[in-house]
């Protein structure tokens, strides 16, 4: 059984701003995060994959398949693009760190059944780089 | 003599268009950096100056007046803000990084002679990494 | 559930040497790390901790508190510091990378109950990356 | 109990093809991986270890030990080879990330308890990064 | 004027062996990159090239027909390829570090004019990282 | 005509302390450098040169004679140690990275055309990273 991890890169930019807060408490909570025009950040993206290699050809995914997935459902819908004014799931919901990976994971998990057609890979964990030193991480043994 | 380079780091969100293209020239100047509501990065400021060693202390360029002249002049600026909406310059300037790198040389050349108080040192460059793979450089050597 | 890691950075030296050992034995154990007078590290420090995201504020960790936390109890008696000598706890204990991650781990764990108020986030790992090739982890789940 | 993680270099060459599939078949699935004159990567192996501390020495594995073994079994065999013509493993074996890391834990696994003599450290994970994108592990815990 | 940078990456392999030399001075010259079946890198390219910004775009270079160039006449060429095998005109010159660079500055200065149809921008230094440690610089200014 | 550079890394401890100033402007002009044990870095070494590339051999340096150069000038002397009381340059004088770097660049100057034999490589420049964001450079060219 072998883990696979492949990075991507991808440019956003968003505001941490929640309806739920006073304009008091938003600053409070996200600090410069909040600022009104927003910022923007260079996400790294690694998906992390587990199956067992396959015997003739030594992989344990697909890449071609792993990689389209993630073409289409990650970087075309989010790299250069504004999270809160572009992506529909970030009208109602803060494009924090926490969330983003959240979304990400949402999408991949979605089409991963159809898109490899059988049992494996599963899809093991999304870590989110915001930055070098802020990083998220949601994976099914959390 | 020599060369001193120090490394800051600010996060911005950018829109490249320009007033004086059509949209369709825009969308083929800029590509992906042209979609309207913007996207952002993880900029990586280098500021490099030169000048003798000082023989008691062993420095080049006192760094707390160096680091205060960028935190005043460039990174309370520009840090988690919108280039386009939240920076004067770049109302009417589109905010490539090459533009970005000449903003960053005006607001500190206007004020480096009366910070440092005295001929040395003296600025030689900026460099502006608005991604790992995209780099600007302003010289006094160009 | 999310785990969200930070990382910081300290500068510090160290000597490995212990008082159980001969200067022979001291010189075999740990080679050039127990050269008399010490050297020193760019030591990086990441703290994962997991926790419940917050429907509001879609934050896993209220970072403030994380990053002051860590500042108050290992930057600042840490960072450009002498281990052997500043710190009371390497007194009589080598200051390895692996105490010293137990260290970290004791200061950051003493306080954290008081700092959070409340059931979340736990702290789940403690990584210190003496240097980009050698690195150590304590952790909840070893 | 402590995880300790060194990170090790080489370079090699290698080539994509298994005797199993047609031409076309490997072309497809291998890519540019498939090239008839193979290409090369700066691989990074990271060997993860678990031990206790020793109470005297503050080091959770012998080092030297851990070295020596990387170099006699990896690092001698691989670094600045064909994997595929200088590896014996790899005749009918193709060089992928993930082979690659079944054969480094094979070789380390081999002689770790005579090299180690005692139960400590366990190893515990092995993981190549064939490029900074595409990262294989193989744990115990996998 | 600014001077801008952009980095490549491609993967490829190599053997150092020169036909003027004996099998012994091959061996002391080359060391371990002389072993019989080659080895390789992940290497880094970085072009840098020097223009006025323009008014209206604030662009000092058309970063798609750069992007293009490099991709038709280096990319393609030389990602995933065997230098000595692949590449014409490491037939009878040996693919250290330095000939690599000039071999691409060659390739690229060939259809630099056509390419870019105006005395703007010039093609100013090719480096190459062969690894992070060793790298490699051709230059108008040396 | 080609530069070449090659990176090495260090690690030490220093104090920053000059002995012409008082107590007081020792702090104010260090600041935590000045703290009285000392602390360290993982120094990075850039030493770039310029010479032909040799038609043979297609190299503009002999690797294995600048290396050995280094090793024994200055990461033998350096590494692991106390610049401030192992290294008798620095008794009387700050080990700054400013003045690092001129050490470093006298070592390997007094030995430089005793150890290639000849009018090439030329020592061009010596690059001190003391932190990723603090770098010195000494040059012919300033």
């Amino acid at each position: 059984m072998v883990r696979l991890t492949r990075r991507y890169r991808f440019a956003a930019s968003h505001r941490l701003h929640s309806n739920h807060l006073s304009e008091r408490e938003n600053r409070e909570m996200y600090g410069k995060c909040n600022y009104p025009y927003g910022h923007g950040h260079d996400y790294v993206l690694e998906v992390a994959v587990r199956g067992p290699r396959d015997a003739e050809s030594g992989l344990a995914v697909d890449q071609r398949i792993l990689d389209r997935l993630v073409s289409e459902e990650v970087l075309g819908p989010l790299d250069h693009k504004n999270l809160n004014l572009d992506v529909p799931a970030f009208q109602d919901v803060v494009p924090t760190a926490e969330n983003l990976a959240a979304e990400v994971r949402r999408r991949l998990g979605d089409r991963w059944r159809e898109a490899f057609a059988g049992p494996w890979p599963v899809l093991e964990s999304i870590r989110i780089f915001e930055t070098k030193r802020n990083i998220v991480e949601l994976s099914n043994t959390l």
